[in-house]
């Protein structure tokens, strides 16, 4: 039923059919969209505990599609059997050098943009401890890790900078009252 | 600097450059990338008053590239210069029948995957009045409109529904506390 329109390794255009008719047009990331399950990838919100407060885990990474930055959180594809929270620490680990020390929330899994694409994600909510490094980052990842106060992401989300739409309601209610999510 | 691949009307893939080497590939609705600005376009989070609390308007839309039903929000593209509570108050009249008589909050442009396209949206953030109607979709929309509790709307989140992502934590802070976004 869905049509592969282009021959990549990463990402395809896929044609299906419009319920009253026409063509509709979206991109995967799957080899068959009919029959893969939706892919297992985590989008990672940290914070870590200090004396004065929590901390956000902000990444800054290179995006060719933007030929820019965008700030967002550490994200990934679960591998195996690991799960969410083991594809949530190992990625954490990998992209900002800490450690998930605790499990705090799971979304069920949503969707990026339903419009052109399948694509879908958990977000896994984690306290984390540990020093920022990037040295496991892979050679073709350019991601920049900061650990922020809530008056640095109140400044960063009004900055005109480029913001990840996942993170940004969890960044946007950080700097509001530096509380987790779930915290009413 | 980003080369078209595709030759469709309303979504292509392009390739461009690794900043390490190699190609990659995005899917964009744009004609031209590289000089075009953001897409401007609107996803509504709108509520109503009602005596007993707050009600969050919610879409059921079907979604070809999932073949079946996602939940979310009202969306569109801002047309001219309406601006975006503009866009917003049309968009959420055409879809559910009700009038934006308030605007709440309005985010920055947040990006739906910047691993795969370059799409953007600002979410805005509207009080609504009226009585639900779904005269004014289109003849190729598939839209299905709720005003609905906090507990429904927890229901919804735990369902294993097809979730829009930016909906998502909107959601799930309204079923957490039956309140507008930015209230604390």
């Amino acid at each position: 039923m869905f049509q592969k329109i282009t021959d990549n390794k990463w990402l395809n255009l896929f044609k299906t059919d419009k319920p009253n008719g026409g063509d509709y047009f979206f991109a995967s990331r799957k080899k068959n969209p009919d029959i893969e399950k939706n892919e297992d990838a985590v989008v990672i919100a940290a914070y870590k505990r200090t004396e004065d407060g929590l901390r956000l885990i902000v990444t800054k990474e290179f995006r060719p599609a933007l030929n820019g930055y965008e700030w967002g959180f550490p994200a990934g594809l679960v591998d195996g059997d690991e799960g969410l929270y083991g594809a949530a620490k190992r990625e954490l680990k990998e992209e900002t050098g800490l450690d998930a020390v605790k499990l705090l929330y799971v979304s069920p899994q949503i969707y990026s943009s339903a419009g052109l694409t399948d694509e879908s994600v958990a977000m896994v909510f984690v306290e984390a401890t540990g020093e920022l490094s990037t040295e496991g980052n892979e050679a073709d990842e350019d991601i920049i890790v900061y650990e922020m106060t809530p008056d640095e992401v109140s400044h960063l989300v009004c900055s005109g900078k480029k913001i990840g739409a996942k993170a940004w309601a969890i960044m946007d209610r950080f700097a509001q009252n530096g509380k987790l999510w779930m915290e009413k």
